[in-house]
Order: C-alpha cells, then sequence, then structure tokens
C-alpha cells in the first residue's frame, strides 16, 4: 500500500512543529486573541476605545536574504526580518500592529531549522507588539532543495480613522525625520549577493571585518529594525503627516510614497550616517544613485513633521534611545520630477 | 557599474504586472476598501451595521498542486486555489471574507505567467466576494527554477461576535450536512504526483480519460471550490452549530475540528457521492483509511445542523445549487477515541 508519508511529507513532524510554535507563540501578547494557532483561522477583536477602526494589511519577504541564512546555517534571525517587512509597511499609515501570521515553505520539513526560523518570528512580533495567531508550514518535496526555504509574512494592524496617518496634510517647508536603519535591512539581497556571495567563491562570510566591526556574514544577517515603537511614539505626538518605509526601491523609491503627488522631498546626503556596509558596496562597483534606488543607505523610515514640531519629536524620539535626524524638507515636485532628490 | 538589474531582478517587469494586477482587481467588489494596490499596506473599512466585530485570518499555500500548472503549462487555476484554501478556512467560523492578499515568489519574472496566476486568484476573489487588495511579488534569482514559483495567500473576514459559529452549540444527534466538493481541491498532491506524475514518467496528461470525463490533467488541475456563498446561507438559516473544512488531513483530520472535545462524527460512507479520480487513486494502491486521512473524498465542507433544522438547510442550499447530503451525525467521543468515524 502507498501512504501519504510514503511521498515525502511526514504529518508527524509538522504537528511537532506546530506544538512548538504554540509554546513560543504563547509568550506574546494576547489580550485580543480569541483563537490563536491550531484552527481553522485564527479569530481576534478590535482593541476598545476605537470610534472608527480601520484594518490595515500588508504582505512580504525577506527575499534572497535567505540565502544569507542558508550560508551561514543561522535561521533564527530572518524571522525578524520577516516580521520587520511586514510591521513596517503597515505602521506608514499610523496603525498599531494587531496580529501577524507566517507561511513557511521547504522542501523536507527540518523541525530544528523550522523551530529555529519561528523563534525569530516569535522574536519579531515581541519587538513589534503584536501576537503570532497563525500560520502555514508547507513542506513541498521536491519544491524547494534540501535545506532551504521560503518565508512570506502577513501583517494586520488597526488604525482609527481620525488618527491616519496619510500624508494629505503634508506641506512644503515641512521637514523629513530619518530614522536609521539598523544596515542592509532585508532589500537588494541579490545584488548584495553577487557582490560578496558570488556563484563559486567570494570572501568568508565568517571572516571578521573591521570596517564593519563583524563578520560579514553577521553584517548580511543584521536583523532589520522594526518600527513599531517609534511609530508609535510619532503618532502619540499628534505631529506626523506622512511615514514612509525605505524598502524595496530604497530611498528615491518610497521616501515620498505616502506624500501628495505635487510634493517631493530634498534630503541632504552626510545629514545622516551611512552604515558601512554601503561603502563596501560602493567601493565594489554600485553607483550612489543606484543604491539610492535600492537601499536604504542608513535611512530606514522617514517621517514628515512640521518644521515647528521637528525638534519635539526629535527629542521625543531621543527620549526613547532613537537618534533621528533632520534628513530634509518637503518640496514641490512639478510633473515627472524625480520625487526624491539626494543634494550632495 | 553594477546594477540590480545586472544581479537579475528586472523593475521595470515588476512595475509592469503592478498595473495589469490592479487592473484587473479593479473588477472586484470595493465598497469598503479604502487604498488598494501600489500603497505600503492596504486599507479597508469594516462593513456597517456589526455591533462587536471580530476579525478572522487565515493563510495557506496551494501545496504541490503547483506542479501540475508547470506541467500543463497551464496557470490560470492555481490562484482559484489559493483564495479557496485560504477563504474556506476563514468561513468556517462563519465570517463573511473581507479582503485577500497573496505572495507570488519566482526565479525570473515572467510577467504573462504571473499575469495568469494573478487571473485565478481575482476569479477566486470573485467567486469568494471579497476584494483583492494587495500582495508581494517577489523576484528572487537562484531561489527558484525557471517556469516554476510558489503561492500563498492571506484571507481576512469579519464576523460579528453574536454570529460566531464555534461549535459549542453542537449536541449529540445533530445532523452533519456534506457538501460536495469538485475532486482532489489542493490537498494531497505530493501524494497523487507520485501516483499520477512519477518522476521520469507517469501516464499522460493531456489525454482524456473516459472514467473522469476529461484529461487527467484537467482533473489535476480543477479549481478547489470555494464556500463562501454556501456558508453565508448557511449562516443566514442561523441553524449551522460547527462547519469544517475539509482540508489537509482529510475528513478525519478536519470533520470534527470545530466539535467540542466530547464530540465526534459518525459519517455513513455511501451517502455521498465520492468523485471517480478517489476511485481512481485506491486502484494505484492507496487504502481507504489514508484516503480518508489525506483527502476530501468528495465532501469539501462539513455543517452540523439541528437535526429537526436539516431538511431546511438542505432546501435552502438546493435552492442556491448545491447539492448537500445528511453525511451522518454527531456522536459523544471517549478519550483517545478517533473524532471521526467513516461506517461502511
Amino acid at each position: 500500500m502507498v501512504t501519504y508519508k510514503d511521498s515525502g511529507v511526514d504529518i508527524g513532524a509538522a504537528d511537532e512543529l506546530v506544538g512548538r510554535i504554540a509554546r513560543r507563540a504563547g509568550a506574546l501578547p494576547a489580550a485580543n486573541v480569541l483563537a490563536g494557532i491550531g484552527g481553522f483561522a485564527s479569530l481576534v477583536k478590535l482593541p476598545p476605545g476605537l470610534a472608527e477602526p480601520l484594518i490595515v494589511a500588508g504582505t512580504d519577504g525577506v527575499g534572497t536574504k535567505l540565502r544569507v541564512a542558508f550560508a551561514t546555517g543561522r535561521h533564527d534571525t530572518v524571522g525578524i526580518d520577516l516580521v520587520a517587512m511586514c510591521v513596517n509597511d503597515v505602521v506608514t499609515i499610523g496603525a498599531a500592529p494587531l496580529f501577524f501570521l507566517d507561511y513557511l515553505a521547504c522542501g523536507r520539513l527540518d523541525v530544528e531549522v523550522a523551530d529555529s526560523v519561528v523563534a525569530g518570528i516569535v522574536e519579531g512580533c515581541r519587538q513589534a507588539g503584536c501576537p503570532l495567531v497563525g500560520g502555514e508550514t508547507a513542506e513541498m518535496p521536491d519544491m524547494y532543495p534540501a535545506g532551504e526555504y521560503d518565508l512570506a509574512g502577513f501583517a494586520v494592524g488597526v488604525v482609527d480613522r481620525a488618527r491616519l496617518i496619510d500624508g494629505r496634510d503634508a506641506r512644503e517647508g515641512d521637514v523629513a525625520l530619518g530614522l536609521p536603519s539598523t544596515g542592509l535591512h532585508s532589500n537588494g539581497y541579490s545584488l548584495v549577493r553577487r557582490l560578496f556571495m558570488p556563484a563559486g567563491g567570494g570572501p568568508d562570510l565568517a571572516a571578521r571585518v573591521e570596517e564593519l566591526g563583524c563578520t560579514l556574514g553577521e553584517e548580511l544577517l543584521r536583523p532589520t529594525k522594526i518600527y513599531a515603537g517609534e511609530v508609535a511614539l510619532l503618532a502619540a505626538t499628534g505631529e506626523a503627516r506622512s511615514i514612509a518605509h525605505i524598502t524595496g526601491g530604497g530611498i528615491a523609491g518610497n521616501a515620498a510614497r505616502n506624500l501628495p503627488a505635487h510634493l517631493g522631498l530634498a534630503l541632504r546626503w552626510g545629514s545622516w550616517r551611512v552604515p558601512p556596509v554601503f561603502g563596501m558596496i560602493e567601493r565594489r562597483g554600485v553607483s550612489v544613485e543606484e543604491m539610492l534606488a535600492t537601499f536604504n543607505m542608513g535611512l530606514g523610515l522617514v517621517a514628515v513633521v512640521r518644521r515647528e514640531a521637528a525638534g519635539a519629536c526629535v527629542r521625543a524620539l531621543a527620549d526613547a534611545g532613537v537618534e533621528a535626524v533632520e534628513a530634509g524638507v518637503v518640496v514641490r515636485c512639478g510633473e515627472g520630477r524625480e520625487r526624491v532628490r539626494v543634494e550632495r
């Protein structure tokens, strides 16, 4: 007789993993969760006190940063990246994360590796302040090579309509505050790997690089910063008029994305700290222009505030240990003009 | 100079695809959508008239049914499966689908193939009656072979707390109504492919099979039935006490999943129609017991209702063209007993 297990799918391993995930997820905030991991679907109530709640949703993956995890054998941080990439999109409109779900696909389920990935997802949820309420682990023989997997994440947030940050109040002359990134975050890795992990060789990922203060592998795996707390602080000031997550497409593609069409940003190169990994990329032959359209270059989040409020916002963030800088100003932007200029 | 495009990521193709997705998605119901495809995140308001709205979420993929699409070159139906697998989980609790998001990962973005996949997703959303509000297309060179891709879906629904269908009202003697599946749906494909698409050969997917009334490829690709409309009908009767989606784990693993722990189901084999594809699988050496723990065997959804209401529910469904059957009854279930018995 032929069984399902013969075909390469191990339901027992999946059940073992689901138990471990439920235990890990149990440490997360769960005040709003009515039904979490294990049912057909997850059930969440809305936090109290919202006059007109709006639901905000985003999905993203980690891209080929996963290959750095495969190459180094360290799987407990890409889950932080997964949560970050989704949650940082959701919070741009002023929403608080409500819950997160993940999709993990692999060829052969390795419970230890998957558990390690989930540990990162749970850590990301902890940083974002939201529960992990469900997910799917798909074991698909001959879809993924041994030791490889893909991840997709789904974040849902909620915002009261009156507190939506949608860019409509932004004006010429407003200040663009830049919040520091932790490095590459999770974008542009196909280019990064071409430079640092070319097929058939490249530098030793385990070797320490003085300029970076860590190994190359550690730098390339450094988790994406999660900005949920920072956005909550900014939202509480009532001064944030537009918030952008610097994600795929870099500073050029994202910084002005939530501004009205007639407005753009003039950013001052040098006003924020550019992490050394970007200098290494430039020296390997990537132009700054290309980098600005691919990477965050040190700015993970850009928030537009009234000029008069900029100082107070910077101080409010500084009190929470976040070093925001005045990175530029909102400018009028004619038809066909680049919406983000970086003045050097 | 090295550019991002050199590394195998074509932002232009991705932009072209996003435009096509937005046009396709524009045909879907959008009354609640405040911001859809193209922004950092999607923004949806709740439908009016809910006293205590609860948010329901589910994520799933299509599994290795995707390989049937790769083998036949037909990519416009797996998107229906994707929506079905997620939405059918979400509606079990009595929720109406509110919106859907997708994650499509590939090695090299083929805009025509991806557009075809999205056409299926949009058709699935049309059947489910919900908008496609966003998604992620991840082009990941050397993560997926040419022509291959993976899909994950994410469905969010909403239900008024007073109308939640959570199994707590189910009683011994209640009737289990079975709703017909369209065939394999999207589970057990690693086993199915082992039987019908073994490495290095197998029967011709393009050849007509009399028993099936179609080609083998058509049977294996037949889209999963979406039960959003049927559940809305059942919910409107106020009689549904528990609803189960027969998904991964088959009838045995799912039919009683939303019942209280002390209750199980006794189903009568022969009371529902078993599609011929399952007979073909049995003749290839899979036991009925194994099949019951892997496939839906013809029952895509099982709804538990009061005995006195069963006839009216069957008629309400019949009026909408859905042929539900009385497939069994709710029974007491001792500790350690199988929760689903199929009496033959």
